[in-house]
């Protein structure tokens, strides 16, 4: 094990956020360890779109872990007896997975501690944390004071740091700001109901924020859609 | 879903201290909910005593997550080329595993949210913080913080707790407690290299700890050894 102050641990889900958090870290000069989850999610063209997104924008390694959130049930993200929403609707989304954020960010945390990085990358961001819990400032903010309690580096006096580059950015600036650092969007898959090959659905909250965020941008729309509505 | 203030979700890892802390919250009043991890530990004799535990100690249910640290390595609980300490050391000892108890936290709670539970248990106590920084009582007060803004509990105003009743208790009082609320303590396993019949190694650094504590408490010392290094 040997220790690097340029290493990082970048949360990777395939879609399109994360990818231009992995570009962001790249372009900061990070040497960087990508982590996806097997979670429940109901289809595997995510996980494909991050391998691809990791090989294409230069990630170190790209690892999978396998960690069943379905067991638990409670979101329509991995479960299957509760439909996907077709439009935003109030409040918190039924597609929001209890504590997944929380989640990923501590396994994130077992790896940075191993790789002895002091720097772990989460693609959150303003369009999410108005309905998930786990996507507000604060609730990074009090991840990092945890993960500096909970590690040998905190106890050894060093720092660790959770980026969310994205946090104040709109769907329009994440998408500007990923293209200009060469994020082929077309590699990334948003949708909730993709199909096997990653193409979108088109009609569910996530394709309609992406397409809402092409069309902000003043950007053409690389992605592949089953089915686009209109406007 | 129906909402049960009564519900407690409680780490149980198949040792003496997660039994008495079931213990301690079946006596409560709690519905307790236990939680395993298959982590990527040497051994499953730990899982099957966890399953023998939960049944005897009237838990709701017991669910095992697979969730495989070793991925990672880093540990000499995870990764066989890490030899087992005989004696404790210096510092943070091998055994600790990278992120543990935030990671076991972190499912905790995405469990507890979907059973709409207001409380966790885990056994983390005096003993073990002198060495790993994941049980110090700062860890566990961060992380309530952060549970409570990660949460649609946070979000409507209700208050999760984390409980971790054996803090402040030695291995001694914790054995006494757990007596006195009748947990049956060769059915838990501590060693950290345990036969498949769940059989202690009786030199490991928890079996020290476990023989030490029995002696302290003046109690029988019921657990099943493969060998007993003389005092």
């Amino acid at each position: 094990m040997s220790s690097d102050q340029n290493n990082a641990v970048i949360l990777l889900s395939g879609g399109m956020d994360s990818a231009t958090v992995l570009a962001i870290a790249r372009e900061q000069g990070y040497a960087c360890h990508a982590l996806s989850f097997r979670y429940g999610q109901r289809h595997g063209a995510e996980l494909q779109a991050a391998a691809r997104v990791a090989k294409t924008l230069g990630a170190v390694q790209h690892r999978v872990m396998d960690l069943d959130l379905s067991l638990f049930g409670g979101s329509a993200l991995t479960d299957t007896r509760i439909d996907l929403p077709e439009s935003p609707g109030e409040g918190i989304p039924v597609t929001y997975v209890p504590a997944r954020n929380t989640v990923f960010l501590s396994v994130a945390l077992a790896w940075a501690e191993v790789l002895q990085a002091r720097h772990i990358f989460i693609g959150v961001n303003a369009v999410d944390y108005s309905g998930y819990p786990d996507c507000r400032p604060a609730f990074i903010e009090a991840f990092e004071h945890l993960a500096n309690l909970a590690t040998r580096a905190g106890v050894e006096g060093q720092h660790l740091t959770i980026h969310a580059p994205l946090q104040q950015m709109s769907k329009a600036e994440i998408i500007r700001r990923g293209v200009a650092l060469g994020v082929d969007f077309a590699e990334t898959v948003t949708c909730y109901g993709a199909d096997d090959s990653g193409r979108a659905c088109g009609v569910c909250d996530a394709c309609r924020l992406r397409i809402q965020g092409f069309e902000e941008a003043g950007l053409p729309d690389v992605t592949r859609y089953l089915a686009r509505p209109e406007p």
